[in-house]
């Protein structure tokens, strides 16, 4: 029932999900009636697809917190409670983010030795794609949490992106160590001193995301979510200034017919809606976000980012991966020369005279 | 000295100023024998110029905590000191921009109600231009200081790009009041309560720089400035994906060759040197910022940046304007309720029960 243009846009994205992922199946979260009503025109989503009635909706003014308390009989609600149960391998909404995030850990369980998920998606670059997280599950972070979050994207770039040793930066106003707030720093040093088999490329800058400079970009969640959308305002932007160009003159227009499927190749590859479905990691089941404003393409490519993930165990891997990576190190914990410390003291001043 | 291609970068760029502001006059500082030889290949440059020898240079690894203490000799605070001096109407560098920005509070110092300077830049956007501040000269920033480069961006549109009731945005994860972290809310907080004859638009997210929501959008020195550099990024990726797309068949290059001339309206329209020149708010004296890495082109409109801050009367008009404000609402700082409070209780949890 969230975003926009649902439910209508989600059916129709379910819809178009089919026709890649023929095998899918769906349960499918909100007011009955309209929901059968919608699936008519639909027959083939409709034949994949269970109504589950659900009498509320979470809007996107509902603080999160109020969303746990009291939105237990919500579409949002009851999908991720089909998670946990086991009914299905992944939940898809395009609704209110932080009330998804909020029910999500409170009925899923973050992994163990994460302590907040993040939100993580794919950008794309001169090199191929880049994984940027957190876009905005956590508006403030500490060092820690910038840490697990490297872990994570790590881990992320690996089994989704299929990436031998992919390698980590921390988003920051410049390169150089003395550069940014404590906690970019404390986080940097952690990821420097800790015996993390992580191949940490150090601080990179918001002009190496699109660059490719490495294959991970952690940020907070607060910084991600701004960069993400101006990211995307600027590619807009681009696009307007473009078309704005090419109807200038006849010369200009004939041009860009003769040049149109080269252009159209261009158009799809910028499309924001190629990289829709921001999918939330650390969590015990696997959750995957789609843009409120997006459309049915956009929302079917959320159906198969949550259908990528299922398919390559990703929660599994990531658990194992994870494991790996504490035990590397000795212990649960990132350690600063070799000696176990509690990650609050790793980094900080005193440990840094 | 400053900057990727310094100093001769610097000085070709004087010279391409000297088209456009043919009256300009320049002092020079840095290491006197070599500019004296590179302004021998810029005959007009040389005729507009007076060289001051500077015996060092603050680097760009330099800390400024260090540079302030230890770069008096150096060509950047030899040029800050030549404004304060009244020798100079402005100073321009591509250096080091926290060195820059200590020595300029040093020896400029603020102005009267602002705690801390800004750095300010233009943003291209659907509906013409946005000014956007900080972008890096803060990289933590409290509530208060948020509302006061509301204040600063309000006039700096006025003034310089000439708009009767510029509107004013603060930059969150999302437009509504629940959004995002305590200093925004609080930001947001004040500037609605306080008596300012400020047209508060509220939250603005990253894909509204580039749609223009609002005239001036605020934010804290860390965002954006990994905005800033995210939106040139993408633009340079985008950039990139066209070019490729263009050169993919003989249709394209044809098609591409005859919307070139409509195609390099676009790219100068775009292109990041156009919008080079960040300039510092909030200082006795104008101080403009230029890119490091940018070119002769970049660097001269760097200088016209400031040239036009000086043409405008800036500082006088921004000084006045403050004054203005606070009077408005009847007191040297915003006011709740209409009741004078010092900043740091205004909009805080305790003053909102």
């Amino acid at each position: 029932m969230g975003g926009d243009k649902a439910p209508e846009m989600v059916i129709e994205g379910m819809d178009l999900a089919l026709k890649r992922v023929p095998d899918a199946r769906f349960l499918l979260f909100g007011e009955e009636g309209r929901l059968h009503e919608l699936l008519r025109k639909y027959p083939k989503a409709r034949v994949a697809t269970e109504v589950r009635h659900a009498a509320e909706v979470i809007t996107n003014r509902c603080k999160p917190s109020v969303a746990v308390r009291s939105g237990r009989e919500s579409s949002m609600w009851k999908a991720i409670a089909a998670v946990k149960a086991g009914e299905a391998e992944s939940v898809v909404s395009a609704g209110n983010t932080g009330a998804l995030m909020a029910m999500s850990v409170l009925q899923l369980r973050t992994l163990s030795g994460i302590d907040r998920p993040a939100i993580a998606t794919y950008f794309p670059t001169q090199r191929g794609r880049t994984v940027m997280l957190d876009l905005g599950a956590n508006v403030v972070c500490g060092a820690e949490n910038l840490v697990q979050f490297a872990v994570m994207g790590e881990v992320f770039a690996r089994q989704v992106l299929d990436l031998e040793q992919p390698s980590v930066g921390i988003l920051n106003v410049g390169v150089e160590d003395l550069k940014g707030h404590d906690d970019v720093k404390q986080a940097s040093l952690m990821l420097q001193n800790a015996n993390l088999p992580i191949k940490f490329h150090g601080f990179v800058e918001g002009d190496d995301i699109g660059r490719g400079t490495v294959d991970v970009v952690v940020t907070d969640g607060f910084t991600g979510n701004v960069a993400l959308k101006t990211a995307e305002g600027t590619a807009r932007l681009f696009g307007y200034f473009l078309r704005e160009a090419l109807q200038g003159s006849l010369l200009a227009k004939t041009g860009a017919l003769l040049a149109m499927p080269a252009l159209r190749k261009f158009k799809q590859k910028v499309d924001p809606r190629r990289y829709n479905g921001a999918m939330f990691v650390g969590l015990n089941g696997i959750c995957v976000k789609s843009h409120g404003g997006t459309d049915a393409i956009g929302f079917c490519n959320a159906i198969r980012a949550a259908e990528r993930m299922v398919r390559h165990g990703f929660n599994d891997r990531i658990t194992r991966d994870l494991e790996r990576l504490m035990s590397a190190q000795g212990g649960s914990r990132p350690t600063v020369n070799g000696v176990v410390a509690p990650l609050s003291a790793i980094g900080s001043e005193s440990a840094h005279p």
